[in-house]
């Protein structure tokens, strides 16, 4: 049985990822620890809400290290707009809350790691922890070479808007992303969230399932750390798109891919029995607004006096507190998306949820077995930054397949996922 | 049994094309016809190739028509230079051939349709035929809005290469793709090519198939004449790619699609029952110098005397001329692509072969069912003109899905095509 493996996760925790944290702990999955890591919003914020919804979910034996707070390619990362804007500012839809809140039963001020933005001025993610930057703090470090990455995109790229700083981008003096080159220096660093991952690696071998709901820096760096013990683990990433569009800009990309096109070449490239779960599936899985009502009911005759006073459930699960969180990140992902575009009019793609499931049970897809790379250079000859594709070297060649998901009943497993959910609340009244 | 169906063919006729028509031949098709069209070179060139390669082959009974001249968004095309890399300057390896020569047993001189290429002209096609363009003509063109394609490049496009007119290019005052705009205007005009395909889709209904190997602008127009009749035909194209980097310069796109996104993206998403045979298979069908040398062999004891001289097999089909033509036109793409890249290093891929092949035997690929476009524009939101992927709009829709090969055993396929082809050549003897 699948689900008796153990689970290490690698989030960069937003709403998706925060749901998928829901659905293997309603699915009863062992997960032996989360390591947060910069994406969807910067590391120290995946750090904060990760550890906010397991608090929430009653779940707070599960251990939350710090993951890559930059990718490989680059020393300094900044979150980017979209992902406010899918995401909330502080990744959890603008919902406040801390632990705290949660077992008073009130929901409280959590504010944002990054202070509100200030004009001229934007706050980045290193080794070290948060740096502002200024524009001209960003125009030396362009001009000795150091890369920033916005969201996947290095400054100099079109595409990496500094929403602070519009100034920058009316200037031309600064490198373009070609006259940048991605020099081969690697950035990535050993982190305690990697070190989770090889430690689970080298304990369970083979019983390991490596879950990487955001950029596989961290998977990368522990595969560098230790390729025999992390090479045998399963992992199960959510990212790319091999027969659908991306979801980046050039709708070429899909976002966890192009955060780290390096890292994530190199861990598809490896002899890993890997399962790229990327939006060939996810965007067939859609929740909507009627399903999330589901877990309203599920907990409704829960009186408020046992949810907010001290009942059996304020300590450990509040089912009231657990489904209010997950339907409030729920529908302003819901809204966020059905305002982007019209294919998500029927709701919120279950991207990380599913990778998650199909961490516990493979067969609720159809896979595609190919040898797979990223591609890191854009132009003539060499393809699309970012780009998940085919390795032209190894169709004539033994290398090592990646199972790309193709197939999915995608209502099934919103319906699955939903049901998964409203039966764990209702087990907590 | 498939093969008793009758096909029609649209073939832009370089070398694979016409290996598919020996193909074809030798496994005995029902051929009703063949609608030359531009593409690997002009139309005029296409089909002055197919009656040569038909004659040769014996099949001076298949009926040629005229096709597509233009794609269905340019009324004026050029031959661009890699089509000729790869094919010759006449399409056939620079082979010189007529029919009289292969009567006759000497192989005379066969220029190109073309005249040498003249400093600062190119010569392109259209509806009335060739016609010489110097520099001024084509801005002429591009400033009236006109659009000129160089081999599926609209000219102001950087890929565009008129190679007789270089200096065009180091001009930036010519319209660009973008400024271009590719108009709403639709250019395409009935041809006898493609009152061939309606004719044979209302005389056979269901039990037609037609081929494409070169641009879909022969079959979108049969479509659009009578998309009732030829919407109920089976069509199996050559073209495009899904989980393989492209064969053009972005690594994207597909030659073939790229000829007339326009025209491919009206084909894929009509409800014709329709196979995409694309890159992700012809590229593990690599036939190589040795595969070549089989056929050979397989006439090698047919006198010289009774080949030249008017032996019995002179009027009509000589095998050791076959077998020249074939061998010669293959070793060509040969040697281009092991130049062209080590990923052929041991053979030149058998497209048109392939999609020849699955016309006959559709069990030779394993295909995977989605609802297909081909994208049309370039650019943020819109994704890159000529690339084809899954329809977005159609994941959670009823769209009529694509048969999009997948799989295939490569060698298999190869040792087949061979095999088929030596079989007939013994069979002549």
């Amino acid at each position: 049985m699948t689900s008796s493996r153990h689970l290490v996760l690698s989030m960069d925790t937003g709403i998706d990822d925060a749901l998928a944290l829901a659905y293997l702990i309603a699915s009863g999955a062992r997960i032996d620890g989360v390591s947060a890591t910069y994406g969807n919003v910067l590391q120290q914020q995946a750090e904060s809400n990760t550890k906010a919804v397991l608090d929430v979910l009653g779940a707070t034996d599960i251990p939350v290290k710090a993951g890559a707070r930059h990718p490989s390619w680059a020393r300094w990362f900044v979150a980017d707009a979209g992902c406010a804007r899918f995401h909330g500012r502080n990744g959890l839809g603008d919902l406040q809350m801390n632990g705290e809140r949660a077992r008073g039963g009130t929901w409280r001020a959590n504010a944002p790691v990054t202070p509100a933005a200030k004009p001229g001025i934007v706050t980045a993610s290193t080794d070290d922890g948060l740096v502002e930057l200024s524009a001209q703090d960003i125009a030396d470090l362009t001009r000795h070479g150091h890369a920033v990455s916005v969201g996947g995109y290095p400054v100099g790229d079109a595409h990496a808007e500094l929403p602070t700083i519009p100034e920058f981008f009316t200037q031309d003096t600064f490198a373009t992303s070609e006259k940048l080159g991605f020099p081969d220096e690697d950035c990535s660093t050993m982190t305690d969230g990697a070190a989770l991952i090889v430690d689970a690696a080298r304990t369970y071998g083979r019983d390991l399932t490596i879950v990487a709901t955001g950029p596989l820096t961290d998977v990368d760096t522990a595969l560098k750390a230790d390729p025999r013990a992390v090479g045998r683990a399963r992992i199960v990433c959510m990212g790319g798109a091999l027969t659908q569009e991306g979801n980046c800009y050039d709708l070429v990309c899909e976002t966890n891919m192009l955060q780290d096109p390096e890292a994530a070449d190199r861990v598809l490239r490896s002899t890993a029995d890997t399962t790229m779960v990327g939006l060939d599936v996810t965007h067939r899985c859609l929740l909507g607004a009627a399903d999330v009502s589901h877990w309203l009911t599920a907990c409704a005759d829960t009186s408020d006096a046992s949810a907010a006073n001290g009942g059996h459930h304020t300590d450990a699960r509040n089912p009231r507190h657990i489904a209010f969180m997950l339907a409030s990140i729920a529908n302003f992902s819901i809204r966020a998306n059905r305002m982007s575009d019209p294919v998500f009019a029927a709701g919120m793609p279950l991207h990380d949820p599913l990778a998650a499931a199909v961490a516990l049970e493979p067969d609720l897809v159809t896979t595609f077995d190919i040898p797979m790379i990223v591609e890191t250079r854009t132009g003539d000859g060499t393809g699309v930054r970012g780009r998940t594709i085919g390795d032209p070297r190894a169709m004539l060649d033994d290398a090592t397949p990646t199972h790309v998901a193709l197939g999915v009943d995608g209502a099934g497993f919103v319906r699955r996922f939903t049901d998964t959910i409203a039966g764990f609340l209702a087990s907590l009244r």
